[in-house]
């Protein structure tokens, strides 16, 4: 079973949601309006084996990606985090000081986003670490950016460098991944930009803006010459590695080259829905060649 | 390394939060102050082995408890559930009809309490199945009822039948519970019961009743011949099988014998805190038993 077929059936029987519900499944975050407040919300897993390998990654670094990967979410929302809560199943033979270490560790990089922790589960289990983090966010005054935004013409833009952020051991830096939020939100309130639709690149650039295009109805076509490829590493590795955790997003408007040292990439633009792949990348040799979602299935499956 | 000793340390490095945290680590749920609106929030996660038996149990009543579980957290804060999102480690070889039904249970379980599923996140893995569940409140004109509301001379009740919820093969009522939601705000709305503290009883009336008194700085005194046991079970089963997911709350006014058909039992009272074990248990014989926190740590451990 693949994890796309359920999120699809999924998806599916969410279409008769209530009133409330703001923002369905199917973007970066869900909404929900509680009294006259919208409330965003994600849920992500880090998985020992899968997201993350604990036999060479510190447990520091571990609560830190746990935490971030969904911070990852609220930028791709333009939000603003504001808490979250965690549960998490430890080996039996985890060890306390360990499992102080890992809490003291997601609560610290939760703090610094200003995304509190305010409560939790535990569980010990004779399994593998399982971390599942659930973040809310809120809109403080910017309309939250969705997947379904996109139009024809817009540009398509990425942050940072893509590709090769998980070596073989399970390092790299998918692990000092920095969740783009002041960014997004700098560009989200720029009138100037004309900010359409944005997500955040775990599965791979060629999933991911798989996804804007699907849920915006659209094409996109993207260079290979522009996509900022991590040094080292070639368009492939951008496409199809994933845990970047950089955004994507498309503008109609002026984008800025680079938001606080953070560098923008122009790497190609939206165009109407084509019948086959919807993302196409023309190739350094002039080539049309159309992507398959080829993105970073993660390692568990 | 136990829960327990874990979750002590989440709370103490949790005393400096930051204002808009209305409720802490400590409580059956947190509540977060966003924009003018109490959020409340709890995760639970349903472990395979642990708190299901999937080799005995239909997949759909495994999906039930697993929203169930966290529905009783809100009644314990006599809160109004708003929305959830759901997490699931699905073994390899789960199946796609499974899972489709394990998830259709989840939705159609949150919708019938007023709890629309707004998003997830779905890893399929080696390990077991494993679901995690967070779920939101309102307050919806209640004010949360917390564990440490307890004064002393409060009489102590319980809802329900207790002991026995979880047989050998890991069925039984467990896999029944209601949501104490409508009545825990029947109580709470009434100003003559003078509802001061409330728990959801998961891990047994000796441990969850301990919690209360713990938060409110009290002791319980209660008589083992008025604790409403589950037919076939004695007091034993009651103090310590967990799994009800039946309230257990201090009242200082008048409390009706029962609720929309539901029976509340008055099964003590509360004293001044004392230095040893914080519940004492009046036996049928007149003898009076200091209780350890004796409850169900859960089998994964």
């Amino acid at each position: 079973m693949r994890e796309n077929e359920l999120l699809q059936h999924i998806y599916a029987a969410s279409r008769a949601l209530p009133e409330s519900v703001v923002i369905g499944p199917g973007d970066d975050m869900g909404a929900l309006a509680i009294g006259g407040q919208t409330v965003l919300v994600t849920v992500d897993q880090v998985v020992d084996g899968v997201h993350v390998n604990t036999a060479t990654t510190p447990i520091e670094r571990v609560g830190r990606k746990a935490i971030v990967r969904n911070l990852s979410d609220v930028a791709a929302m333009a939000a603003l985090p504001c808490g979250a809560v965690a549960a998490a199943c430890l080996p039996s033979d985890f060890g306390a000081e360990r499992a102080r270490a890992l809490f003291d560790a997601m609560r610290q990089t939760a703090e610094r986003y200003g995304c509190p922790l305010i409560g939790g589960d535990v569980s010990v289990w004779g399994g593998k670490l399982l971390l599942t983090v659930t973040v809310f966010a809120e809109p403080a005054g910017v309309e939250p950016v969705l997947r379904s935004g996109a139009i024809i013409n817009d540009g398509i833009y990425v942050t940072g460098e893509l590709g090769g952020a998980w070596d073989e051991q399970g390092g790299g830096p998918h692990l000092d991944a920095e969740p783009r939020i002041a960014l997004a939100r700098t560009l989200a309130e720029d009138p100037a930009v004309g900010l359409h639709a944005m997500i955040d690149l775990s599965d791979g650039l060629a999933t991911d803006l798989g996804h804007i295009c699907e849920r915006s109805g659209v094409g996109a076509v993207i260079d290979e010459a522009a996509i900022p490829c991590r040094r080292g590493g070639g368009a492939a590795a951008a496409l199809s590695d994933g845990e970047d955790y950089e955004l994507c997003f498309t503008a109609a408007g002026v984008v800025p080259e680079s938001v606080d040292g953070v560098p923008i990439a122009r790497i190609g633009h939206v165009v109407a829905a084509n019948d086959g792949a919807p993302v196409v990348m023309r190739g350094k040799d002039g080539s049309a060649k159309p992507l398959a979602a080829c993105g970073w299935e993660h390692r568990g499956e």
